[in-house]
């Protein structure tokens, strides 16, 4: 049996593909498929995606390549939508999902330096002085509780080969942090893209692509707006929400 | 007399604001104006303008502040022209230029750590292997001859006050490097605005304003754009041009 209990199947409006997920975990959202569409995929290779939750970069990231890709995520009930997802697409044989804490993964695997790209949508926030949301895979998902933020470049490093990228999604606030890091993983960032929600307002969310040991260089793309002055999605944001853009490389 | 051959007077469009250009050395650009409305000013207090030109960013601070100024350019033949142009503007109690490599004024000033702001609209290009251009002027005002982006932040920490500010024009390709360096001489990166020609251009510019002794928590400001579709200048450029706008804080 495919769906458990409080589980549905939602639709990617992308080429048919499908996804499962359930209100009480966490649900794919917004960040995680424009860095889908924004990273620069090999044609054919390796790629990884770190906290891969219920699988959607992954699965997303099919209709872009064909290389093996493979989804690391820690809390077992998100591996097992992931693992259910894929086969659900009939993408068993492109994506393999990998429960396990990434920090040791990365340490571990037989298949650091093999990947062509590595893709990865973070907690955001590091871990509170005060109370985690009482929902643990909510918390786990949000806070930089499994691994801060430099344990994960750090793992990211590990696991990419050279002149291979690191494609993240993150909060602007936390910009300089990211990029520092970055560089001393020699992760140099050679892309931005910052999406606002409206055309005259701050931006909530960067995308980033890096490259190992790549020269100082940064190409900083067009901004991405989700709404226009009218409040509608604006021609950009519709054509990905409708699958007709796999790609948003700016 | 005021003015020497092969100089002319242009006009700032901002409150009747004049300034001494020449054909000959080096005219201001946008990015002066942009930084001149781009930056917080304090209400009073003192600023330092580096790499000063011929003194756009100084006249055009004293519409938006009481606070004393000191530009600071190593070429006298520019040095001249801003001197000049205070005094045309009846600015000269307001405003002093200081004839100096800036390395050496922040080394040996007086007034390390009693400025409120330090604004700067620096060379955007390391010295080339190959030719420098031609004209001395231009080559000093284009390229880090006298001081490279190291140098020049270096010397700006020196300057500022705890709890004062830094704001900087530059290039977004050379952002990761800028960052970096801010951090490196604790003036952390609290507010980024990119410029673009076009909505859906990549940007050409980037304003940077850092806070001494700041924790990091970037604001990541509405992009600007300089055209829209239709190729005419868009409203928010207009109101720079045209001096309606004195601030530009996004």
């Amino acid at each position: 049996m495919l769906l458990n209990p409080n589980e549905r199947i939602d639709d990617l409006v992308t080429r048919d593909l499908k996804i499962i997920q359930s209100g009480e975990v966490f649900s794919f959202s917004l960040d995680a498929v424009l860095l889908a569409r924004f990273c620069t995929v090999p044609h054919a290779g390796r790629i990884a995606d770190l906290c891969s939750g219920n699988g959607v970069i992954p699965i997303l990231l099919t209709t872009r390549t064909k290389a093996r890709i493979t989804g690391v995520e820690i809390q077992e009930r998100l591996w097992d939508m992931a693992v259910r997802s894929a086969a659900l697409n009939g993408l068993a044989d492109r994506i393999e999902f990998v429960c396990r804490d990434l920090r040791e993964w990365a340490r571990e695997s037989a298949q650091q330096g093999a990947f062509d790209l590595v893709t990865v949508n973070p907690p955001y926030l590091p871990v509170p002085s005060g109370d985690l949301n009482a929902n643990e895979h909510v918390a786990i998902a949000r806070h930089e509780v499994k691994g801060t933020l430099e344990e994960i470049i750090a793992a990211s490093a590990r696991l990419v080969r050279p002149g291979g990228r690191l494609a993240m999604v993150h909060r602007p606030s936390r910009l300089i942090d990211i990029v520092t890091l970055l560089r001393k993983y020699r992760l140099e960032p050679k892309r931005i893209r910052f999406v606002h929600p409206r055309p005259s307002a701050e931006a909530n969310m960067v995308l980033i692509e890096s490259l190992r040991d790549g020269k100082p260089d940064l190409r900083l793309m067009p901004p991405l707006i989700v709404y226009n002055e009218k409040q509608q999605y604006t021609t950009e944001l519709l054509e990905v929400f409708h699958g007709r853009a796999t790609e948003l490389r700016g």
